[in-house]
């Protein structure tokens, strides 16, 4: 068995996301938005972060699939809610009017409250995974995407905007909004995969900086990236006030940051014994992203 | 061991309420949005059910307290989307402000998200059930607050609002929108409890009528009920232009298809063989409330 490189990972997932939405009975209209959320595109990072941990113990990818939509179907829902007027009110996602835009606002709240629910109804109801390998899973992306999770951190992003947060400040916001379920992704796929349990701790420690890796390169992009190759207009988060590392620190600054936080995570990967897997370019993926 | 009464049910399950959110390590104000939902009272009627379902067969009510937990939190959360000023637009909910009034609309989406997460947290994190429990509890929760349960029903009652529907129409929808919750609750506890597959199937039927009377019962205090008592203005269903079974079938046409689904569900319970127990007096409960 192979196991499949990251753009082939991405095009499985897109195909296993869009088989699970195509299969649900619901009222025509319920299903188009569900089928628009799903097929925005998006780089499908921690479902492939997932199988990237999985498969640095194992091979057999087929047998976490409910797990690869789990964790997309959360992402997908997180941001859906972001987008609300009553939150970030984004009009375009990936260069796409927001579900909001595109259908009404009721119809995006539902549709975030359905992709949320589905996750925990497709992880419980899987045929491929046994009973403990399910409760695992889902007591982690619950945790993750929890109160004390995601929530957490889009509480405390929303009600910072306009605050002089300092670096300590903005991290707790990101570790909490994004770092949880990158680090859940990687606990999973490495649990199910058979990781032992100090392996499974040193890529905790792995996903903690890929977390904050991805943060700080969001930020960067959001002042140098290209306005159509990100999806939003440049300078978008500047402009809402929100604190972002090249603002704290300069953007040379932001750029040090983030390759000092890129040897870390390559340090606990060698610690782990898992530097020869994809997980290496992983870092990469995240930290020299250009979108 | 003795049985709890509804009354002693429904205090222990808000102090179980209470002690949950109380351990939660949340920003100050999103613990008290928190805290105010899940005080606001409520009759707590889909717990009590479970533990009328489970106690019909076991009596260790301790056992069950993390469904217990999650049964209210999944209702509460539906309660404060379903109030959003894009769905139903209510600014009281059991004489109280809504969420939204008292916090902001932000806020109210974020306590439902949250409470929605820490419900399949709860549960999955259990240390009173086994894991196969956790399973059957996690996968029944998410099929009926799923898309094709809860969410359907919502969505097709949001834009069902000003059409002249049947009475099978709106069958369908409450079926989905409070229906399947309610069949969950007392499948999920005469499962845990140790009931017998031909005895949670008679309960499923039984489930199903006490769906139906719930709303019939729900729509007919909206025309006859005291507005202090249901916490909300008589009739505002009816201005909202809502389906409702007074307005289809006139209010003793109402009250004789109540009655007919309270004689079906006794039917059902003794099929069961467990017409002696709380479960009978569920049926009163929920068809002749007064709020």
């Amino acid at each position: 068995m192979n196991i499949l490189s990251f753009e082939q990972k991405q095009q499985s997932i897109n195909e296993q996301l869009q088989n699970k939405a195509e299969q649900l009975n619901l009222p025509e209209q319920l299903k188009s938005a569900v089928l628009y959320a799903l097929n925005a595109g998006g780089k499908r990072l921690r479902p492939i972060l997932m199988l990237a941990a999985y498969n640095a113990f194992s091979e057999d990818e087929e047998r976490v699939s409910d797990v690869v939509i789990a964790l997309e179907l959360i992402h997908t829902y997180s941001l859906i809610h972001d987008d609300l007027p009553a939150m970030d009110d984004d009009d375009f996602r990936r260069g796409q009017p927001t579900i909001h835009k595109q259908y009404d606002e009721a119809t995006a709240i539902l549709v975030g409250d359905g992709l949320l629910t589905l996750a925990f109804q497709v992880v419980s109801s899987s045929a491929k995974l046994e009973a403990e390998e399910k409760v695992f899973t889902l007591a982690e992306l619950s945790k993750a995407s929890g109160l004390e999770g995601m929530i957490a951190g889009q509480y405390l992003d929303l009600k910072g905007e306009g605050e002089h947060l300092t670096v300590e400040e903005l991290s707790r916001i990101h570790r909490h909004k994004t770092g949880e379920l990158i680090r859940g992704a990687v606990k999973i796929g490495a649990y199910l995969g058979g990781a032992t349990p100090p392996q499974i701790e040193a890529l905790d420690e792995y996903a903690s900086y890929l977390g904050l890796i991805f943060q700080v390169q969001d930020d960067i992009l959001d002042v140098t990236g290209d306005e159509e190759e990100i999806g939003k207009p440049v300078g978008s988060d500047v402009s809402l006030d929100k604190g972002t590392y090249p603002k704290l620190l300069g953007i040379n600054g932001a750029i040090e940051k983030r390759d000092d936080y890129m040897e870390r995570a390559q340090k606990a990967l060698r610690e782990a014994r898992v530097e020869n897997t994809q997980l290496m370019d992983i870092i990469e993926l995240f930290g020299k992203r250009s979108y």
